[in-house]
């Protein structure tokens, strides 16, 4: 990249300029270890303290930081720093981006019932089932395999190593990235004497709009019916779905969190790293689940949960507050007990 | 799908049917969000509450359920619910399945000295190595990548994208989900002042008959010997196993749990989801370790535990209640204090 | 395999040879389960009570152990019997190996500005993008994808079905296990009342030298700039690295363990099973994360912490050994309140 200050402003939108810097900028760096060259920016008030001290000839922050940069580097302030950073990322973005020459990969192998609209692009080494249909715009990278009768709506981007069973739906919009597998059998058997006897899963995966699936998520189909994720809900990597599992709309749930079998999430809710919920459980729209969180049971809307078994997160925090004074309490029940001449148990 | 209720009394087995109802069954739906057309079921007690509501035209009940249908739908009375669906459910799975006429897709790469019975199937793109066997039945799915020397054995089904290390065995009946991976190197390192090096690892993973292992799995081949998972166990999602593991039989290991190198696992040991067991461990048959349960050290057969590290189950729980009372506790110790003319510490 | 006990004497190197064992040796074995003809070996002392009960006709001990073997077996004494029998194993492992004879299979498919050394390997069913290099002495397993303009050093190897996005760089010697997807997208939203924008992430992963990455990994390529992975730092199955993480030189990092956007690792850190870090926060070098912690915030160099949320390993393990002790206390604090009278709140 090699950008003026004045295209830079330009991308980023209204902006205050204070300070100058005639050179170009020819990276994006960390706000501590930006250099000479570099343009940066201030999201996170944890790093405020680099703002003063970093060596990037510009740096984007907002309408509240009041300083002046040093000589030879530029400020651009705007409301939104985060925004305009990502303004300037997605101009660079289509600079890296593949060509869209929409093709077929002549190497991939392709039902002859499929049918693959011809503004979308299928890379080397796809296996596409009977009655597979892709839609508008979409990009299917290499190594993907489609199972058979699977709905794609438009614009949708399937990246390497994509693995869809049979029967699932995605719709417009969707991202899944690599390693993803939608659809494969749900953790179900019924368990006897002689063994887990294999119960069939005969119902299918449904992604809604916009949905985002990370790099190596498992989604179970369902045993009958569907296993669902809503209208822009998005997954980190990493992340385990049941069978029969419901994720309402607009969801935030974060790496390697796992959801067990046909429990149902509310919409916006955000699912913290590691946490796990157990199966045939409710939770309310607008939940907050924190980081490795295990919770056994149905949520109210709009809780905050953490710790495992979860507790609401007033009680969670306070006790993990007490936990470290627990010593502390041992020895003062001691010295009451001796104060009484009472042994102590 | 679209069947009578008498076809589908034939295939439940023996059933009572309470009310009537003569129309087509077109759906399998569960029981709180079925509609006409429907036919849904009873297994988990939570849902009882909404069988009466329930718009389904049709509900499969367990012989302790006396109710009777409202008019116009079919209450159908069998031993096991659960299996009676499955039963419906394998009946819809045979005509979604594939067609089963075994061939080997032209697009593969198969080793000249890969022996492959020819009532099985693989599928495109398909890396078979040297000296591989395949057993009857089997059907490998798009881009199973099988390294040279392993043995599957009859009726195994590998879906695609399941990548097998050299040297493995897979026992009759297995089913590997896409994304699985077997046999890839266990983390053994020598660690020294210069750093880490890598210990050599030329064992091999053994998985009995009837195992299942789920989507995005790894297990790590031996460092010498084997790793081995026994008969009838079955694996869930994204299960991390180590090095020199050996799992009993008719274990059932839920998504995201992990155990560490070379501790050994009884028979029909339950290990539920996002569960860690540490190496070097013998964990009895018959255990049940709870979700989210570290376990750091050697347990009893049957026994039941829960909480980071491993608690026996009454102490767990009794914990989780008394830690939500901590607050009060401190109190209750202030107040005594203050009474003596104590100070607190 | 089958060596003489000269000859492997050999191969360990320095040894004290104890008692006598004339046939060969045909396997290498556990200590507890060893048999006539196999080796054995003890590292971990843990399995010290096996060693004289052991049926194995070699066993590869430490200076300290004094004992002698029953007689028709030997104990061959080293000072690091974990690396003598890799030694062994190294040399199994060379007749195991594929042969090295450096070829690219025709099936691939590889750009025409791709530049690959002759002396490296590439299997079948490989994708190659734009611009990518790969060095000298690599082996690339079957169904890699390497995206556009990525750079691979010498000696490296990539096991069957890899995925590499755009834009990344492999060091020297490092070593990638099948499913390990590198570069994909960052979580990242902007995040309003009409749902989650997608930010665009238009920077790279980089892999030091010796960087061993296990299956099924996902690791993060960064908003902008780098997510970093230092010289010789080893990652097991199923790690997740979020988006701009550095970790530094000579890291472990167990399997199932996640490290969240932003966050800084310094050197020789060890990360456990299951642990997790929160974003944003800096580790300092020579710190020991324990299996299922949850690490919140900085920790400074060579911190020993446990738990959820993290405490310092001293002060989670007397909690550990409260947590139990909490209904004596309870009662002890009832018996108090009786002596004085007081009613319990």
């Amino acid at each position: 990249m090699r950008f003026s200050i004045g295209q830079i402003a330009a991308m980023v939108g209204p902006c205050e300029i204070r300070g100058e810097f005639s050179g170009d900028i020819v990276a994006i760096a960390p706000i501590d270890s930006a250099k000479e060259g570099d343009i940066s920016f201030l999201a996170n008030g944890k790093y405020c303290k680099f703002v003063e001290k970093s060596h990037a000839s510009a740096i984007i922050l907002p309408p509240t930081y009041l300083g002046h940069p040093p000589s030879g580097s530029v400020y651009l302030v705007v409301d939104d720093p985060s925004l305009a950073i990502n303004a300037l990322c997605e101009e660079i973005g289509m600079e890296l981006g593949e060509t869209a020459n929409p093709s077929i990969d002549p190497t991939s192998s392709i039902a002859a019932t499929a049918s693959i609209h011809p503004t979308s692009s299928v890379g080397p080494f796809c296996a596409i089932g009977h009655g597979v249909t892709v839609g508008e715009r979409c990009s299917i990278g290499s190594h993907c395999s489609i199972g058979r009768n699977c709905a794609i709506g438009n614009d949708v981007i399937l990246h390497p190593h994509v693995t869809l069973y049979g029967h699932c739906t995605i719709g417009n919009g969707c991202i899944i990235h690599s390693g993803a597998v939608i659809g494969c059998d749900g953790y179900g058997y019924a368990s006897g004497p002689e063994g887990h006897k294999k119960l069939a899963h005969v119902g299918r995966v449904r992604l809604g709009d916009c949905v985002e699936i990370g790099a190596n998520c498992a989604i179970d189909r369902a045993r009958f019916a569907e296993t669902t994720i809503g209208d822009g809900s998005k997954l980190d990597n990493l992340i385990q779905i049941g069978h029969n599992v419901s994720v309402g709309r607009n969801c935030l749930l974060v790496a390697q969190c796992g959801i067990a079998g046909s429990t149902k999430v509310g919409d916006g809710v955000v699912i913290a790293g590691q946490a796990g919920l157990a199966g045939h459980i409710d939770i309310g729209s607008g939940t907050m689940v924190a980081a490795q969180c295990g919770v056994p049971s149905d949520l109210p809307a709009k809780s905050t949960v953490r710790g495992t078994p979860a507790m609401n997160i007033g009680e969670a925090n306070r006790f993990y507050v007490l936990r470290k004074r627990m010593p502390e309490l041992f020895r003062r029940v001691d010295r009451l007990e001796k104060r009484l001449g009472e042994e102590s148990s």
